[in-house]
């Protein structure tokens, strides 16, 4: 496979994709194939009335466009791009490879993918197909061509979407063909055994292989599979799936240059099968699809916490919420729809955090399959529905704000997001199993959001840039590198809060010896000698009168200070919080899982100590988010709230028109053009 | 497959199968091969001693019958046959098809049941056989033949049992036989692919089908699989299994025409593998096994349930109650031995809903095998027990009200059983799990039961009869036709409850646009718009004090009133139950899973309004249901509670001879002939 | 398979194997592979200051002694063996056969283990093998057969450890292999089809076998499986680990027999895999692992039990702990470290119940592979830590007790353990998933250690010897020898205390008949007529003020004497207690699992009666275990309390040297050579 990452950050940058639409993108998935033609001008005269000018189409095709292999049909395709452009509404045209047709289970069983114990998944769902198959590969290359070719110069077409929510169903496949792929993937990585045997200590369990071979994906075996070898697995199957989506850019790159590429990404709390940043400069611009947890009581959270995370994969630069629901989905225990009002504050939180538009699945809901209770534009109930009515109204808010789109966040706060952390810290025959990356990395996040900050993600290993606060939360899985770029940045005056759980392994998941926090010791000044995790429900106290729970550690202070103390359990008169001056700033290290209001006291007298208690604090339950542009900023106040907030600063609220100090309604969202932004 | 169903119901019809019997049938199920013949004759005195008069045998026998390919050992049975003629015992003589010998997995491995996940199911246990499997429909029907030739003129033989309890454990099968078989019935129902493609709804996610080869049974997928895919293989795995028992019903009429013949259903909560409607006008006359839950507190209210669900499936004619327990079963995680008195209240409860006799499984507790805890007439610990002894109580009992054999009851109020909605309500991607079509369709059975009325169950889309209320509980899956019948109940003055669910979805599982209810809409007054489904343990007030959880809807009158109406949870201020008057009729909805007590007060409003409360309505904890003679009636009594009761009616009570008004003791029974019944 | 049980016993006896290291053994497993040569002179140093004496390798080190078929290489070993010896330390010298390496999956895939439902378990774990395959036999032999040569004469060899573990992970393998070689099995214990048909019980759900082919492993299906069936395949697979056991051993013996050989056992509460019972003669001294669980809130208690058990195993003789954890392990959801002071508990309590040492895994903690995260004599952190401290610690306090070697524990009370019981306690329909072997077990034993006796245990079926009290707790699986035993014992003046849910079926689980208790009935003077599990959760009262939840039973008086009454539940007013003279002693029935404190309250009323009340009873959170030595005893005190014990006796503790009344302090353990010991 190629790489293409150089090319393609350049031709990105060439690509002014959301100028392909008027204003900021508005609009969802759109699947006439599933209704009579007789519908599709209701459809039209639907979005026109809703302000629709971009829909996502042709997704899960294939089996339509090529009902039988190299039999091509593409009357209905070619009716439905002409009627869109006729109703002015711009199309994101989908590649179809997401879902391969029934022939091809039948015709070529080995490309059905296969579970870790040898499970094959059969059609009849979606995404049936092994990543690693050259099969899948050739035939769903044909396809791309024969699509990029009809449609290059269709009037309609904005952009290319690729395949669909990569990973998702079928991310690891533990089949023979994969298996093969594997082994090519691991002589890449490692050159020789001896390193391979190295790197996975196959020296433990007697498991040192002898012959490329003899290695597996790690499918299930009699207890506990070798951890490198499972994060190994991982790492491949995004490779796997990253060639597929390179191979069809290529194939679209060659015959419409100029129509810019993405694929829909799933940041959101509940899927991590990839790795998105080898996936962030690869697209020409970064999409993403994100659905609330009917389960989460603050879903809000969650939403800003993966908006901010996009941004970060985005480089900062605008990007496209392609999928968001209207209401309730249907893959849940229990899909709750979305109250009165929260369909159009999901809207504008994702805006507000550097979207250029707001996309849905879908525009109407389905009548038959696994998704017809998945919310959409248009609902079973039709157009005389509270939610076709606030999608109307969404639409004409959008319109009132179209100026923001380009604009961009500054932020002074940066967090390290790391996939292989989180991978690892699922792995089996951890110190507990309620250690969770997610979370932790979420409770900080949160902390800064309440305190007025606007959190950017950043890779670990790259240098930190211009910011004076910087996250470090349970980076498990450090290198020396990933540790030099925190030292610098520390050196050089910066504030760091470290967690627990960092630093405990290296890339090849080996611990690092002498104490954990391995090469960040130094800049934390403290060693973490030994983990003691918490039983279920057990919680210890803190000499501030703070608490905590999942996970403590014995730490000693080397050139730290303690600044709180564990009051009881396992560690009780040892340090639970210590601060270190290293260079010219200063990092913090934290050594359990706090309760939210430890969090957030801790994070407010950090960003206290370093100057950077945020001038107007949004009161509970509100964010506050700000977008820069030229000569202006625009200040998104996004109200979860029960009661009206007034705000102190003040402008025009391009919603409502009105000027002076910011109120916004109970539940409503205000965009202020800031007089003096 | 022939359609037999004409014949059937002539010749069933013909069949005096209660009088096969004297007085109302007493046994069980009876396994003299597990035991050395010395054991037999204590087996016949014991029989005597309790009042046996029928027992079932032979049914898991094949092994024993035919222990290797064509060679068959009947000597054993013949001697059984003779012993039990000799004791004066009638026979249920079984096929034994329920489970195939040993040698059939060996020789034809491609017979045994295969699961979704493509698992094969080994022998070891029972039901080890793929319905749709040829090689198992050619060897059973020749021991069939065998069978029905030898014991065609015995006197012992009374009726014929064919298989046992089919779709337990092998209801569904996934092989590649059941795959052919599959298309085959695909074929019939659809005609051509168009079809097909449209009721499946497979231009959702890519799964349009260009050749019936390419369509397999909904084996384990990437993701949910289609949920018409999944209705259908329900449907077909019945009718496979229905296949197979008219077979072996065509091979019994035609060489024993006069033997009545049946196969024991299982209308119990925690099975729902067959349609029992497609059943039901099949054997000569209907037969059920019922067991208790030990983790349902009440479980006697399911009884009455099922016992109410299986008279329905017997057209309102008497049905035999062909197995229950005397005391625990085996195969629950904790099996409750029953309490003293509570075996004889469960035989009563039967007979009073329609049962012409009380079969159990088993006569002799099995000293071996899976079923060894499971308690029998005659347990482990022998004779000398309290549950001989109850045994005899019972026997002498059945003996006492042997008049009210052939009698039946006459019912004000119906209920619409579904089982194609159950099925629904348990497919993936719905808008909640705690959506439970069994759960809402008892609530309603009992607030009726406990005021007083027998509920009579219908099928779907036949006309309602001179029924005066009639209960349409969780309807999902609607037909114009099943619409069709209940508007002109309620047109002809009929009073309708509706609930909540009720007409999602069509026959083909796709969604009623426009509004649930669907083709109902007219007759409830009211459109439903968007389902609202709770959290887990989330409860909504009423305004009328009342209370609802699992599911809300937002409700739009159309020209409905509302009558009670949501005073918080997602729908607050909207409709809970709304009242529409149609034709000459009142239909009433309900918009939420209502509290037990909130529905006992709506159907005892309903009943009020419609002049259908019951003259004597039963004290709490106790059923009371009305058999009805030629010219006399009898009025079963069974007190649940730890009191006595004394009621106004009054009698002559056949258990203990008294005259007068009824008294029954705590834990008691009374079986009263009325002297104006 | 040859029997050499005979031989073994004797030789067994000539092996002076503790005579093999100085003092108490001390060390842990060593696995040098994991780590560059530069490690190893570090490891002799950091031994030499714990004290090490003892350390276990090769275990898992087949890939690395045989990289491909038929090429050894021994050079790394030899540097270790001589290393080692140069420090002075002796070697226990595993086989290497508990994992063979990936070349064996690669070219002979069926050695693969395979689950019930045919799943094949793949290399990248451990013991990735089938116990009953040929080829793995072979090659595995192969390699003992070089090894012991090899280091026959190498000074450094002090004992054989073979394999690892036998049984766990790879327990029970359902492949063809194991299939035939089951049958194998089956037929020298059956000999003929009708005898297994009856064991068996085939009559029950038509299972007769016409041919041994037709027999498989009890693999999925589509319900309950043959219960006989299900523990005659666990004896099976345990006589398969026994074979290979044996086989290994035979060529030791043969090569070097002067070296005595072991094998680890697991005794432990979560493993009950194999039947120790059958392989206690087969080693030369008996050996076991043991970890705490870290949901346990009394460890120690689980410990105590599992000491005595192996030391049951070893005949009353001293055994050696082989492996424990220095703190936390890795494979539990949470791993619990533990709390300074409780690792020297630990190793003092094993010893204090005959153990002549402490051993853990492992020496240096792993920096790679699924184990990093088990604790190790040295850990992550490196020397400079609590957990290398407290080794150091145990080393010296080790070497000042070394005068207990070879002394032994007397006890005037046994109880009988039956790993059959066990299985059958966890076997699919029995009465209520509640009812747990291993609880039953642990209350008595539990109640018995706080009333400062030291229980031993004993096999069932052997003569029962001069104890003076006997438990025998939930021994369902009971045959005429069994009960024979106790008779004798009672007859000739014991106590015996019987629980519920002993007696109920025979040893092909056939049911007693005539009321459970079957063959001891006339000995606990009562017959048991019926059980009666209880709901989740339920509790009944006794008329004593006691408790009992889980499992009632209606009991019948025949000779007994009712000593407590059930007060409510399903058989308030009948026995929960009984007491029954039997020839010269007394025999007591418990009908029900009583609470703890009720046990405790019943067992010493009966130590009582029985003039068994210990002279000094334990403090609360104390245990007190003597070990006989010489002329002298050593009793050992272990204080898991918070607070410190002066007890009356007195004597030298051996770890402070002070002499007088003992005195512990909290969390300490006192050694005391007794003064008229």
């Amino acid at each position: 496979m190629l790489n293409y990452a150089d090319i393609c950050g350049k031709v990105g940058e060439l690509m002014n994709w959301n100028g392909k639409f008027d204003g900021l993108a508005f609009g969802g998935d759109y699947n006439p194939e599933q209704w009579p033609e007789s519908v599709w001008s209701d459809d039209y005269e639907l979005m026109r009335e809703a302000g629709v000018n971009l829909v996502s189409i042709a997704i899960h095709s294939w089996a339509q466009l090529e009902p039988e292999p190299g039999r091509f049909e593409f009357g209905w395709l070619d009716r439905v791009m002409d009627g869109l452009h006729g109703a002015d509404v711009r199309v994101d045209l989908g590649t179809g490879t997401a879902t391969p047709p029934p022939w091809m289970a039948r015709l070529y069983p080995e490309t059905l993918p296969v579970q870790e114990d040898m499970t094959v998944l059969w059609p009849g769902a979606r995404q049936t197909y092994c990543p690693s198959s050259p099969v899948f590969d050739e035939l769903s290359l044909r396809l791309v061509e024969q699509l990029a070719h009809r449609y290059a110069s269709h009037p309609a077409l904005a952009m290319w979407h690729v395949s669909n929510e990569y990973g998702c169903h079928n991310a690891r496949c533990y089949c023979d063909v994969s298996a093969m792929a594997f082994r090519r993937w691991l002589e890449d990585r490692y050159v020789t055994l001896d390193r391979l045997n190295d790197a996975w200590g196959t020296a433990v369990w007697g498991q040192r292989y002898s012959a490329w071979e003899e290695i597996m994906p790690p499918r299930v075996a009699p207890t506990f599979r070798n951890p490198t070898q499972m994060i190994d697995f991982r790492r491949f199957s995004n490779d796997e799936f990253l060639a597929r989506f390179r191979a069809e850019r290529e194939v679209l790159r060659r015959v419409t240059p100029d129509i810019p590429i993405t694929t829909n990404f799933m940041v959101i709390r509940h899927f991590n099968e990839l790795d998105y940043w080898t996936w962030s400069e690869e697209p020409d611009f970064i999409s993403n699809d994100h659905y609330l947890s009917g389960a989460d009581t603050n879903p809000h959270r969650e939403l800003a916490f993966c908006a901010d995370l996009t941004r970060g994969l985005a480089g900062g630069e605008p990007w496209l919420l392609m999928e968001h629901s209207t209401s309730a989905v249907n893959w849940q225990p229990r899909n709750i729809a979305k109250e009165p009002g929260e369909m159009i504050r999901n809207s504008m939180a994702h805006i507000a955090r550097g979207s250029d538009g707001a996309l849905f699945f879908q525009w109407r809901q389905a009548r038959a399959g696994s998704e017809k209770f998945h919310s959409s534009m248009v609902p079973h109930a039709g157009r005389e529905s509270r939610v076709f009515r606030e999608v109307v109204e969404l639409g004409g808010a959008l319109r009132k704000i179209a100026e923001v789109k380009g604009s961009e966040i500054e932020s002074r706060v940066a967090m390290i997001y790391d996939w292989e952390s989180w991978w690892a810290s699922e792995a089996e025959c951890h110190p507990t199993i309620d250690f969770n990356y997610r979370d932790i990395s979420h409770a900080y996040h949160h902390a800064l959001t309440a305190s007025g900050h606007t959190v950017d993600f950043i890779a670990p290993g790259v240098p930190v840039g211009d910011y004076e606060l910087l996250v470090v939360p349970g980076f498990y899985m450090m290198n020396e590198q990933d540790a030099a770029v925190i030292r610098d940045f520390v050196a050089a005056g910066g504030t760091a809060i470290i967690t627990y759980g960092t630093g405990v392994a290296d890339d090849d998941d080996h611990a690092w010896l002498g104490g954990y926090l391995g090469p960040l010791r130094d800049v934390a000044g403290v060693s973490v000698e030994e983990v003691h995790p918490l039983r279920q429900g057990e919680q210890v106290t803190l000499d501030d009168g703070g608490n905590a729970d999942v996970w403590t550690e014995r730490v000693n202070l080397v050139t730290a200070d303690s600044v709180v103390i564990f009051d009881s359990g396992p560690v009780a008169g040892l340090p639970a919080i210590a601060r270190n001056v290293s260079g010219s700033g200063v990092a913090w290290y934290v050594a359990a899982k706090l309760d939210e209001r430890s969090v957030q006291k801790l994070v407010d007298r950090i960003l206290d100590e370093a100057g950077l208690a945020a001038i107007e604090r949004p009161p509970s339950g509100v964010e506050m988010v700000r977008r820069k542009g030229e000569g202006t900023s625009y200040l998104f106040v996004i109200n979860h709230s029960n009661s009206a907030v007034e705000l102190s600063v003040s402008g025009t609220d391009l919603l409502t028109g009105r000027t002076g100090p910011v109120s916004v309604a109970a539940g409503g969202v205000g965009v202020v053009r800031e007089e003096d932004g």
